[in-house]
């Protein structure tokens, strides 16, 4: 066949139109990460019907608040909490300052690289280590700390920057239900300060919608400057119970929808479950060993054992990672 | 002077284009209700050079964070705090299952009205009071509690709805703030669940930028249902140091603005005005015995006198309510 140039213009509009088309069909897909399946379907029916204008399940911009548990729900959490990694090395840092724990537990074992004697304490010896290495400066210095280990530190296993350990297909999700008028928060066991420094630029969501644990912190003059200094006190453990407590301490509204991994987001899931109106509770399910780890109703972290029952009781989604996500994570960095 | 048709014509259009000029001007002023004054110009020139960009001072709309006192800044707060009569009511409807009350202070005082009686006890009673009002329901049934009370409840001198008596240029201040991409925040000592059932449709404000003061809450099943139970137990006094703390909890950020009216709000000017960059604080000072209530430095209640002279040394704005403010409330709703 011979083409002449008014075919050949022809020819290359219609690929233009083509190329065009399949550009729109894919910013049109919310969720590019996951496969087609139960959970995909399940999100995407619940903000189409609550959205709706006339639909009987329209719920206000205003009233949709959605909750995401962090650890193990929008970033990884294997084989420890990112947390503990950042007070680690916060202990080697700080060393040198502190000769006296060369002798000292948890410190003397932590510094050998001997962790299982160093958490032989249990949550008093994990509660000293988070204390040292937490507090005593002002909250804009701790918000600095974080902010270089983060931009530096490198998961053990994976050799990524920790905040190249986020879920895509959650990323995805966060984005899809902004879009869609919800407000996200974050809901997490982990520090409040040690998550607010990068969670805006990470996953969208600003300092003043993060729910955590806390310590105490304390108004006062430091070189003539007020500050908050962060004492080496409890103020607060968002976690199980405490999280529909941190819920309605924060947000002052009951969720009309909630994400988790683990037993340590039930309460939050039940919260959210029992309010009226059209309620969406999704768990994530750690079944990939490959592209990232399978861990369940045994693990010592993240254990998922009574609320895999009741999702299956109460219908609630349950991802299953391995099958429902394209991809794990986003694409590394250069 | 005969005037033809086609002259009518030209003035009518005149007319027309002359009145939508009038309105034109009038949408254009963001505060109807301040005279031409230091306390709106300074609060205008803030805006502006915060907002513009390219310029020095330009603020990135994501930390444009104002902090609002409350009572006495956005609403009356005499004679009394207006939470106090919303207690004093619920005293009286919880009577007939309190006989004891008739002979326990303070309860037996506040139920024959003598008020002196009931607060000899200084903070212990009040604090009996709150609890005994407060505590023992579920979050929602509180809610509802202070909506229907807030929709009936009148104040004992102006006989208008609480509602009623928030200060219309500072609900134009919220508005102002809100255009220019703003976030804005109450940080009040009242209580936080006893703010967000209507802040948000008498102040624009939703119940996750509410900041107060609170009780502890348990969650817990009732009837099968997951609720958050109000303890009577204090959880945290956000007042003087502790605005800053519960600004630090809540926001986690410095905020770039704030306005109060009291030496309660003083650690909350100073934390905002110690950040870098442009900042502003504004101190509502109530001149207007008039129009409203007259007091200042020997008030027993929104004393200002420790603020009243950092203000002057720090330059920071001071609204003299008689002279700035051409309407305190907003018209009656009849």
């Amino acid at each position: 066949m011979k083409i002449n140039n008014r075919q050949n213009l022809l020819v290359a509009t219609l690929v233009g139109v083509l190329a065009c088309a399949a550009t729109i069909a894919r910013a049109a897909d919310p969720l590019p990460s996951w496969n087609d399946g139960q959970a995909r379907q399940s999100i995407v029916a619940f903000v189409t019907k609550v959205t709706q204008p006339g639909s009987p399940d329209f719920v206000p911009p205003a009233e949709r608040i959605a909750t995401f548990d962090n650890d193990g729900t929008l970033w990884a959490e294997q084989p420890m909490y990112f947390q503990f990694f950042f007070a680690l090395d916060r202990v080697k840092v700080l060393a040198p300052q502190h000769p006296e724990w060369k002798t000292k537990e948890p410190f003397a074992s932590l510094l050998k690289g001997d962790m299982k004697s160093a958490l032989a304490g249990g949550d008093r010896s994990l509660l000293e280590i988070v204390m040292a290495t937490h507090a005593g400066m002002s909250t804009e210095e701790f918000d600095k700390i974080v902010k270089d280990w983060i931009a530096t530190a490198k998961h053990p296993v994976t050799k990524r920057p920790y905040t190249e350990m986020v879920y895509q297909p959650m990323l995805e999700v966060l984005a899809y239900l902004r879009a869609n008028g919800f407000k996200t928060f974050i809901v997490s066991g982990g520090g409040i300060e040690f998550m607010r420094p990068w969670v805006e630029r990470v996953y969208g969501i600003p300092p003043e919608q993060v729910v955590g644990s806390s310590i105490k912190t304390k108004f006062e003059m430091r070189n003539g400057k007020p500050v908050l200094v962060r004492l080496p006190e409890l103020n607060f453990i968002d976690d199980k119970e405490g999280k529909p407590v941190g819920i309605g301490q924060h947000i002052g509204r009951r969720p009309i929808a909630a994400f988790g991994n683990s037993d340590g987001d039930l309460q939050m899931l039940q919260y959210t479950a029992a309010g009226s109106g059209p309620r969406f509770c999704l768990y994530v399910h750690h079944t990939d060993a490959a592209r990232e780890w399978a861990y369940d109703r045994k693990s010592h972290i993240g254990k998922l054992d009574k609320g895999l029952d009741e999702a299956a009781a109460k219908g609630w989604t349950v991802v299953d990672m391995k099958n429902d996500w394209k991809n794990i994570y986003p694409p590394e960095r250069k």
